[in-house]
């Protein structure tokens, strides 16, 4: 997962200063590093800043941001899933052979071995990075080289992705002197946004942006257009002109990762038209009409409790549903990102009370619906019911608004290898025991798709059914992490 | 608002990590810097690391607190009030003559200038901080001063600070080679808790812990002992026995600080047995009651909203007493502490989108009461009404968990001088006006002491009856940031 | 100024440590940056490490160097004379499309707005850095694109630089997978040396390196070769074998920079087959031979006296030809490299104090003859005859062992505007009345070509006698310094 | 060894700046660390910044000196000798209680061990550093304690040293508000100048130093008064006025370091009357008649050549005398401090080629007198031999301008403990071919005492006659350095 962004304005007006408060609002997208790139259109220049950390702390200084002239640029904040965490794979990647070329993205390619080995042997690049976009660019380059830049070329090159690259990308990018650019993936599993800004005194002057998430859009004060279609190719030149192509390749069927409403998108934004906020407040009805169905009187819990943050929403819609108390007994410390401290056993236990006070006024002899949006690993949710109960919880009804993780995925999810999914090996009853719980309960698949209102969803992970080739998905895994050491 | 805490064991357990442990648990109540000092008896040697910034980010390596060996400890996180925010002023300040004594506090001492005058005219010390403690250790060393040491030393020690210094003050101290002690202000203005921890497998095994709050306890496994009484020293020897004195002074009005249960302290903290969740919940249920007493049907919100963090408990027992659903409609972003993007009015207007972002579809049309814990200067709120307003709120109802704050606060609340606070020279009616609210509704100040359940409480800032001498207080805001540059 | 350096072993040992120990010999060629780039044909791609700083700051940490694995490895030690001294523009540079190629130069360019111009025009190449570097990547990436990269390629892209681009420039490379390269201008203005290392267990494993001066050579046990041709482009491939070409250009006139002599090589190097340090005696002499028959009788000083260091062997040379005491009345300060603290007229007169400490016991009442290398603004040479004056020297005789220098250099060498060489609109007669001297003489031109015993030399700065043209040789000190903030 | 420094204006100038000046010509004197204590009578306050690092890093900000206001200030800088160096250990130390009170030294105590476990005992005094310096401060505070701080309560303080603490040390200190204060050891092992600057504009306005060497006055234009007396307690009063004190304790016989004239000081600068470089010039001139006298035609080198820098003086007048050409064949290297690259043993060996360079053409086949200021351990010199064999020398005449090294010193020179001193052990013969020497020439202790032209030296480390007790003097080298890990 991975924020992006790109801006650009048909006048002289200088954008990155928008790109970082994009980025602000993209960053629960990647904390793992940030960076902005514009193009200077006066001076012929790419101006460039990025470095491992948060937004803020990769931009600490107004400088920073100041020095990064131009009216096109585009931004990308990072969570590192594939590739190393080395400064050589901060993005955006930026070359000024045979063209003035710049990219960013979000997503993941399956079959990045077999095109980087075709690369090498076929054409002798020599790849500086382990960082899917440079595929990308150089897939770009070859094609670009030699050529003048225009817009056919610039579809050939988009050809090029789209026609070999699987997987799930969206990319921002900029053609030094041009424009910017966006290209979503054939399936279209990754989300890309398209919006615009008319100055309100002067009509003639429009920026246009590319990013990851709507509330960027609301928080810049851009207006909603669409959303990218899968296979787009979408060029924005400089004078305020859009140009756009949609591959062939497209036909295959749209699969939008349903885990970007669940849990990766901000509660604010709205995805192919379905907010956030308000699927999981579905989330949340969906799930207590699941349990009054199933399970009747036989569950009467006391209060019903999220666990912060994500899961609040379908909480308090259930315990409206349910007719229950809602109850925040678990209060997350904002200061707490992790600590070195817990050394035995019995500390490390005690390690997530660091991270969730609990409430013992609330949690002593009730029975408690406790709220979650997905179960991985397991190894977190163990300890919290464990917490509740040491604390005098008299029951643990543990409930998912999304159903059992069955599968890897090889679009960007950071999930671990499939044999450390809890579901894949384990019964509902034997997770159940596992974890602590008195009862464990998941949303159903149907109840999953009744919440998001669509049905062109990738849900691979629970399914197993992948909207792409995977001939290649098993090496992606494995061969990647290449231990590259130094690089800047 | 800074937060202490002290440990000794009776035996050689290092008990450093013990202390970092309990400052992340208080670090809501400073973020500013942070220290530990320990005292070893098998070397005769005091170790310490404190420095600027987040408890974590001062002790980011596992060696900065192995290195702190020693059975008895102490530690703070500080939020700097008063003195100067540089190096010399990080707690905990230590001497090795005329004996070896460290200390840590919380609170603010009133008469701090004349108490500084006479220190140096009488006896010419020389100050070397800013900071109030360097006079509670100053006072400390001149009764030491030529005796060995003794309890008896030590409470005429005690005795020389409760009876001189006015104002707020608990203190943690440890007195090289003999033990841990701790004092609390004839007032008991702020909070200071004993608790003890038996070894399960060998009862002879004793720790004891003197801390600001119960979540510290909770969190190391310590149980409550009591509340550190107003007026009172104890100290805690190395071999495990508990000495205590109680100053006649402290035949004064006991004085808690109300503002601990309605803001500062953490909801998982019991003070003077009064849970601070808890007390939460009721100012929800109060302020309920008495919107439905003053208001009945001219009051009818589609939802009830808080603004997060402080203030979501009593949202949530307000909206079951109100009846009307609990909804979140403003996500508190946990990446955004601050930034320096927004340079126009309009932009600084949008400044608080990044850490509130609003929900537009719970937002539109509604009629929203919005629940905060206390008004100061009045800005953010006025920007959080407008925000909900731009994005389509019909209605916003903006009521408080306490009543308007009429007083500066000489006990260590940041309050701006008086004249910044909103409610001091406008009436409700005009503060209405000024945030844009529909309407503003303050809890009352009998049912902010029915929700504390308790009659001895400092509201000076409410009602204007200092519990103290307050003579010296004015002096005491203006004089004392002499602009040190340099002491390292 | 900068320093350049490239080994290559014929065997799987890795040869960054020694790139880092020839660095370290090459540090006096430049102070403001350094890196090390390798390539590994094990795991077939680049490492590397470079930043701003001195060879053992930027190399701080042996893991740096370790990490740099491969059998092939250039090094860069950089004086920043033109582009930005930003992190864009510290070398080695490397690309990795449309073949993998890193690059490291010592020299400038004379045409580099007309050939970086020419390259985005005719190919539509964007510039990242102000480096000349980039202009001969991307001459050589144009020439290969599209190409296997076999020696013929190579030869061409050689002959692409060495046909286009005037000015001063000796160059090492690597082609990832093939073999390490070099190139020096068809002037051989700039040095470019060849050794050769062989196992003494195993004649079959072989190592050459490529670099600025003879000293790395002797320190890192390799044996000198040969000093490369103007003109010659070399290829050495990864098996040992060694492939030259000579451009038909270099049939222009061979002209070294003597002021690698006078000045900036190492004393231990030998350029040309002519010893440094010897260089340097025998300037001595010859100033001291030049006195002899100028002055006769006129001059009779009490001692020699160098300004430390370059000077000391020069003088002690003309001690002995005079026979009159060589002493040491200026001792170098070796912790001093600049100091803010001189705020006043009188202050700054004696910075020059903290750098060469005056041993008054020495100066006073003595006739000394001072010796130095060179006068360019005349500004240290005023502060430094003051400091004798000001401790009580009878009379100095400033010598110097370079003629006057009347015209700006294009090749590298740092001098000012030739409006600010003190000799261009000044008399000898003027000048030693500007510094204070006593008597001001400078060796003539005929001693300094006897004293290298080269014909061959570059001594435009001194003759105006450019060896290449220079038409655009004035943009090029005053365009290039596009003010580049962030690129990083 | 480290360098002290003080400055008192009798009127408001700030004399920080001055300090730092000074601090910058005594930085010979140690490299480890540096500090800065002002006290400004205006604000009445302590300012100070110290930290671990040369003085220009220290200070690398303007500001830094700026903020430390007042017309009394002491400046340090360290060379670890005892104590850790931990940054609990840089000077100045500064209290607040009983006085203010800041000091810093240079020396050691050879009883410390006694004074601390004394004053812990008898006081309960609890010591924070490892720093002998505390003992100084301690001893001051317990004397002061109580007192008003007059003259008498100060010459009391300073007898409380000068009749307790044992070894040598040169203090300088301030008490607040009153004035700056200067102690000399009994033995007056460690030297301490006075010196004097009378405004020119203004006679009324005085200035005073006290400081470890000359250079320092001659560099901030104070004129040479005296040097302060063995035993002396000196005392300049804010207003001018001069106090001294002499102890009686100093009947005890004058002993002057022999090694400051020989090694420790700056050339430039006196002691006790006695200029360091003329002393070098006699140094050399005594060994090149003793080399006459003993060897006559037996040594005819070719060259005599120093080891830089300290040696170059004594060499050159060796040169003179023996008729002998001068030459510098090492050329050392001014960036390489240290390097971690050498990992075999052969590339150790080569280490010192880094340090210095080997100038081949001066070397080959030439028999070479090779002087050098002192022979401690050995192992370099052997190397250093071994690098001329290496290249070419036909034979290497070892001479040195110290006599053997024979015993252990404890009076702040860092020598090894005696075991390692190779001319404890081992025979003149046996030192030659341990280090490879064709022949080597001690200068004779006779011959060192006519250089330098006193009687009344120390010279124990020759002679093991020590100035003064030695009884806990081997404990003082054993048992100090507990391991002290965190404490700022």
């Amino acid at each position: 997962m991975c924020g992006i962004i790109g801006i650009i304005a048909n006048n002289s007006r200088d954008v990155s200063s928008q790109v970082l408060g994009g980025l602000l609002t993209l960053q629960h997208r990647g904390q793992d590093a940030a960076g902005i790139l514009s193009f200077d259109r006066e001076y012929h220049r790419f101006n460039m800043h990025k470095d491992l950390g948060l937004v803020n702390n990769v931009f600490n200084q107004k400088i920073r941001v100041d020095n990064l002239k131009g009216q096109m640029a585009i931004g990308h904040t990072r969570y590192a899933t594939t590739g190393s965490d080395q400064s050589c794979d901060i993005q955006p990647l930026v070359t000024g052979f045979p063209h003035g070329l710049a990219m960013a993205h979000n997503g993941n390619i399956v079959n990045y071995h077999e095109l980087a080995t075709s690369l090498r042997e076929k054409y002798h690049h020599q790849f500086l990075t382990t960082n899917d976009l440079e595929i990308f660019l150089n897939l770009f380059c070859q094609e670009l080289s030699g050529t003048r830049g225009s817009i056919e070329n610039l579809q050939n090159a988009a050809k090029a992705i789209l026609e070999n690259a699987i997987g799930a990308y969206s990319i921002v990018g900029i053609l030094a002197e041009h424009g910017l650019f966006g290209l979503r993936d054939p399936n279209g599993i990754r989300p890309l946004i398209l919006g615009k800004k008319v100055d309100k005194n002067d009509k003639t002057k429009i920026e246009h942006i590319l990013c990851s998430e709507t509330n960027a859009l609301n928080f810049l004060g851009f207006e909603y257009v669409r959303d990218i279609s899968p296979g787009e190719f979408i060029f924005i030149h400089h004078n305020g002109e859009i140009f756009s192509f949609r591959s062939q390749v497209s036909k295959t069927k749209t699969a939008h990762c349903m885990f970007e409403w669940v849990y990766f998108s901000n509660a604010e934004s709205s995805l192919e038209g379905r907010s956030v906020y308000q699927t999981r407040l579905n989330l949340g009805i969906e799930l207590a009409k699941e349990i009054k169905l199933n399970y009747g009187s036989k569950i009467m819990p006391d209060i019903v409790c999220p666990v912060p943050d994500t899961s609040r929403s379908a909480a308090i819609a259930a315990s409206e549903i349910l007719a229950i108390p809602y109850r925040e007994c678990l209060i997350k410390n904002r200061y707490i990102q992790r600590s070195f401290i817990l050394k035995t056993d019995e500390e490390r236990d005690r390690a997530v009370m660091l991270k969730l006070s609990p409430i013992i006024s609330e949690i002593e002899n009730k029975s408690i619906l406790l709220v979650d949006d997905s179960l991985v690993r397991g190894t977190t949710a163990k300890r919290i019911i464990k917490l509740l109960k040491d604390h005098g919880a008299r029951e643990v009804i543990f409930a998912l608004t999304c159903p059992p993780l069955k599968h890897g995925c090889f679009y960007g999810v950071d999930f671990p290898d499939e044999k450390k999914l809890i579901a894949v090996e384990k019964t509902t009853q034997e997770i159940q025991e596992e974890i602590g719980a008195d009862e464990l309960i998941y949303l159903s698949q149907e109840g999953l798709k009744k919440a998001i209102g669509l049905n062109d969803l990738c849900m691979a992970c629970l399914t197993g059914k992948y909207p792409t080739d995977t001939k290649n998905a098993k090496e992606f895994t494995t061969k990647r992490n290449i231990n590259r050491k130094e690089f800047s």
